[in-house]
């Protein structure tokens, strides 16, 4: 008997319907001699709704209260899941964060988990339950309610599947499986079987949403098997992201390819070469909190040079009043920005055995005409940045060149 | 110092903007030197809509979980209410009825308070916070979340000021205080300073429907004082209700007239006048769950009498068809209905020391040429049933007689 942590996102339990529609895939997995441990999201647009009352009664919601608030919206989920079962004959206990007790801290809207009670949640699946749990929350050591912040149900599944040490912990959503790219940019893309944590990380970070950064971290820290799923499909093995490289000969050197679409590149022209330069440049910027991606420094020459880095294109207005302060300041000549970049990526363990990856991927582009404006690298990742209009093309001509499309 | 306990229903707390002008009518108790625990309803609908949530999700919704899905009405409310404080400055902490702890039974969604640890409040109270506590909810002793039924806010409200040893226990809802009678149907109907716990039972139970009956018997049982007042007017004493009878020599005879409009008859004829012939007409009706109210046995004529009741008018066709089985059993001749009828009811604790009160109600009546079909008494309340189309007229005169009427 298998001890399984099911987790099901916001759109999987967005009516009734489909709430009645888990219940029945659930049981379904109970029945075929499973252990079955469900983490829920709110219905969605349900948070969204919260977050928009909270705003209407406070300019600047108190964290506390608002945890209180929004933590509501997966309480609703599990009881609904835990009716639904009992409507089909199927026992069910629900808990909220604070009734299992996953222990966080006090970090109100952005709380980390300490420690989770599991003995509640082993004695009810013995007692021939299925436990549905309140994703995305938990409970401070002085009883008040906390949340994970966005995207948190995810890792409230791999938080349970560790410490009830589970034979696996599969992510139900909307997408059945992990894919070499977009397959709405290329529709030769195909889904993986397996992927590495690691890989998985660089995808996720670089903007294939199907997980949250947290929970793959969390779940490649505890070893937890994780597996991504479609919750629309009966049938389909997802993808299974693993701790160790597939032994296989035939192992791709690339895994996929992820890609943004909404980057600026802002450039700080006639900077002094002084030691610390880069740091007056982007302290301000990091204080007005904004993220800044890629960075590049030219090469020095009479004594000045150019400074160039990119952010979220929504950011950028922001940036570049920090910029035209810092101006002044540092003595440099002017600040451009460029508001239609892209970013393109590619990301595979098999890079590290394999020399002349990144030629490849430059030759692959400038055989295309593809001017790359920025490179940054990382062991097992290498991103360049280009302009918006050609990343369909560049994503596409990448997809093919790494023989990443699906066997004709 | 006074420790004041204020309780705001769902319109009060109906949306946004009624949030804050809540926030802002405690903070002004508070300022004017009071401590104040606030207890909140679900906004108005919310508990309908997850009410209908749960239907939609099972045909008949498991009660531990129509709890914990209930119970975030509440939840959000506490949450809004806190944020609204802050947002004016004000220091405030929400509980849910399990933070509290509210202690019931397992009775689920019509659990019954056990205990309540007032000291964490006393401590914040003390710290100089409002605490803002959900309404209408618990937690059993095995940390299950449960719910006091509908308007259970109220019991919560009285409760907590029972608890707390509270100077008073002010119930805010959207009329200004406790009337002699509808003045929808009596514009001359005058608002009472004060009532006693007893008559305000007998108002309530007959359709009065300001105050829970639930809470209104535990402030007599604990006696708090407990006052009806307007959230949505900024002055106004509301009525309290008071424990002692008024001392004042002019304490009126009748207090208030209470009227209820949906009411059925229901007439065996020919029943054998045979011990325990009540008990096997009114037995069944019981087992199908139908609430009877008034019930008259004539005088026997030839062995045989007419057994009369009332039950609500939504009741009436459920009711006739346990009669029509229970006609063959017991031998009867026939079961009529009249779904016509109206109840009216004066009652008043002064009614103990006036002899005539009841006559002078039926000359009233007879005057107008209204005929009296059922009587019913209490030590403080006559009620008689009556045409429907006669209501109204009936407690016009009814409330001009016992000197009711505003004084001109």
């Amino acid at each position: 008997m298998a001890l399984i942590v099911q987790k099901y996102g916001g759109t999987s339990v967005g009516n009734p319907e489909r709430i009645k529609n888990v219940a029945r895939k659930v049981a379904k997995f109970q029945a075929a001699g499973n252990q079955v441990v469900v983490v829920v999201s709110a219905m969605s647009g349900e948070t969204n709704r919260l977050i928009a009352l909270a705003k209407d009664v406070a300019t600047s919601p108190e964290p506390r209260e608002l945890d209180v608030v929004v933590s509501t919206g997966e309480q609703v989920t599990i009881g609904l899941l835990c009716m639904a079962l009992h409507d089909i004959g199927v026992k069910a206990k629900s808990y909220t964060g604070a009734q299992v007790r996953i222990l966080t801290d006090s970090a109100h809207t952005k709380a980390r988990i300490l420690n989770i009670d599991e003995a509640p949640i082993k004695k009810d699946l013995d007692e021939g339950n299925i436990v549905v749990v309140a994703g995305f929350q938990g409970v401070d050591e002085h009883g008040n309610i906390t949340t994970l912040g966005r995207g948190g149900s995810d890792t409230t599944g791999v938080a349970l599947a560790a410490a009830l040490k589970a034979d696996e912990c599969q992510i139900y959503t909307d997408v059945d499986g992990v894919y070499t790219t977009d397959p709405r940019v290329v529709p030769e893309a195909r889904k993986l079987d397996t992927i590495t944590f690691e890989e998985m990380l660089e995808l996720a970070s670089l903007g294939s949403k199907v997980l949250q950064i947290r929970s793959v971290e969390f779940a490649g820290k505890y070893k937890v098997k994780l597996r991504v799923l479609s919750s629309f499909q009966e049938e389909g093995e997802g993808t299974l992201i693993t701790v160790e490289e597939d032994q296989n000969m035939e192992q791709p050197v690339i895994s996929g390819i992820a890609f943004n679409r909404d980057e600026a590149k802002l450039t700080v022209l006639g900077v002094p070469d002084k030691p610390g330069i880069a740091y007056q440049i982007l302290g301000p910027v990091a204080d007005a909190n904004i993220e800044v991606d890629m960075i590049i420094q030219n090469v020095s020459q009479d004594g000045t040079t150019d400074f160039s880095f990119t952010v979220s294109r929504g950011d950028l207005d922001k940036a570049t009043k920090v910029l035209e302060s810092v101006k002044a300041h540092i003595g440099a000549r002017a600040v451009v920005s460029d508001k239609t970049m892209a970013k393109v990526s590619i990301v595979g363990v098999g890079m590290r055995s394999h020399a002349g990856v990144a030629s490849q991927m430059f030759r692959t582009l400038a055989e295309e005409g593809i001017n790359i404006q920025m490179i940054s690298t990382s062991e097992i990742k290498i991103s360049v940045a280009i302009e918006e209009k050609y990343l369909e093309l560049a994503v596409r001509v990448l997809h093919k060149a790494f023989g990443l499309d699906v066997a004709a």
